[in-house]
């Protein structure tokens, strides 16, 4: 018998506690697992989404796992109360609902499908071009990236990828640097943006760029908010240079009310939904990398605080 | 050198005049293609998709063909002039566009975008399940529904068929019958009707499938208009046992002004679009079937005035 303390949003409990318990007895696992206990020594696993950042982990004294559900270690590695072994979280529900965002906002976009939401009445001529007649641009052709990049390919739309270093071999056509960023924004009729947040990144998507994309364009960004420049970008769309942004992710989040997005007709504000982890498949990693430790085998997907990853 | 009249509402013209010369051309074929002609005597070809069921074709007194521009020859046999050979539009770029509206709309359901889209705030805990825990119906399965189910079974969607009478050796799960229309409807969270309109079909979703339905099921109907019991459909939207429309289709198109679908906020109208047929693919379908009638070789597609089809 393990003891597996489950400690994350409350929302969150009653959904994932009897997944979890189902996918430990699959595995051949008894387990005690709560919400909360009062004898912190006696927790040998803790599955983790923290509210705050200063939880005190010293408490789990014997604790052989943390098991987190994000994908993101950034977080978790500023508490300095952090000794134990940390595991991030490599959902594949993760990267499914991101193709499933990804490709139903492209989808939404193609098919002008706002047009038809605003309209009360019946328009003409609006049959949308074939998908072999759009081009969709990746910004940021990471894993992620390209996954989403090759998900839009095998649709059938005609598919860019752009990147800071040009990347060879890849299974569509790249383009890198400052004039590659030009060329591929002057072709896409929507850009999907899906790079890191880093100083190079910052407002990537900032005057220069909405001037050099192709009149009409829509942009989705799914990656970080602090890609955009919102001044540049709430500019783009009021001239009517760009047709649309459905935008998942912010500088601010929650995007504050009265934030002037909120606002704008051609946005769709969705509250960073993209890169949600989803509970069948979080809990069956989550699950079979603690089972992995009771058996004695290596744990997968181990954090190197030194690396950061 | 042959004379091919094109004849279709205006706004047609400008879209296909370049790309039908251009077919041509690659074809070899030399053409003198017009819109309007004094001498219809001298026509050998016509592109067709009137505005009118009574043209008078007899005019067209040495015409080898007509090539249709659109799928269904109903309303083209309708016309007591007809007696020349007939040609109906098969068209690659129809299909495409029918899948791309309903993987849109079927993703548009799934992701809930509606719910965004009318949101002012930031929503939580909205996250969509994965595509393998919904279930889409697709009622109709015959060529045209069958490729969108397997479009929507290769993305992921657990996809289940339905038609009158069984289809075996099909490539997805299927049921039959009014007790396999029962089950169908029970388990699927999205059912997209692509029925042809028959005496059988007319009124199919009634208030019995509306009961049969899950609760907070959507519903796509890409198919025809008759299909759909208006009343019944809108009382089950109006209580929230089903959570939303998206119809393309109406018994009276375009959809009368005051008609309750355009009040109602859970009803997406969409002008007739799922199936318009697509000007790149449909010019090289025409061009080519009228080149295969200059070279002596078979016409592709020809309709038989006894069978209607």
């Amino acid at each position: 018998m393990i003891n597996v303390l489950f400690s994350a949003r409350d929302a969150l409990w009653p959904q994932y506690q009897p997944v979890l318990e189902a996918e430990f007895a699959k595995l051949g696992i008894e387990v005690n697992l709560v919400q909360e206990t009062d004898a912190p020594e006696t927790v040998d696993y803790l599955i983790y989404a923290p509210l705050r950042d200063d939880d005190d982990l010293s408490v789990y004294s014997n604790l052989k796992l943390i098991q987190s559900l994000w994908a993101g270690p950034d977080k978790l590695l500023r508490n300095k109360t952090l000794t134990q072994p940390l595991a991030r979280m490599v959902d594949p529900g993760m990267t499914q609902g991101m193709i499933d965002y990804v490709m139903g906002h492209i989808l939404r976009h193609h098919l002008h499908t706002d047009a038809f939401v605003q309209a009360e009445e019946w328009l003409t001529d609006v049959a949308p071009p074939l998908p072999s007649q759009r081009t969709v641009a990746f910004l940021g052709i990471g894993e992620l990236g390209m996954t989403c990049a090759v998900a839009a390919r095998d649709y059938g739309f005609n598919v860019l990828g752009w990147s800071r270093t040009l990347k060879t071999d890849a299974p569509i056509d790249c383009f890198a640097g400052d004039d590659g960023l030009h060329h591929v924004l002057g072709q896409a009729d929507i850009v999907v943006t899906l790079m890191p947040a880093t100083p190079a990144t910052d407002g990537i998507i900032g005057a220069d760029a909405v001037a050099a994309m192709k009149d009409g364009a829509a942009i989705i960004n799914p990656g970080r908010g602090e890609l955009i420049d919102d001044d540049a970008l709430l500019a783009g769309l009021r001239s009517g240079k760009l047709s649309g942004a459905t935008l998942d992710v912010f500088r601010e989040e929650p995007l504050p009310r009265g934030h002037p997005y909120w606002a704008e007709p051609s946005v769709l504000v969705t509250p960073h939904i993209a890169s949600e982890t989803r509970v069948p498949t979080s809990s069956a990693v989550a699950a079979a990398n603690i089972a992995r430790v009771v058996r004695g085998e290596p744990v997968l997907y181990l954090v190197d605080p030194a690396l950061k990853y």
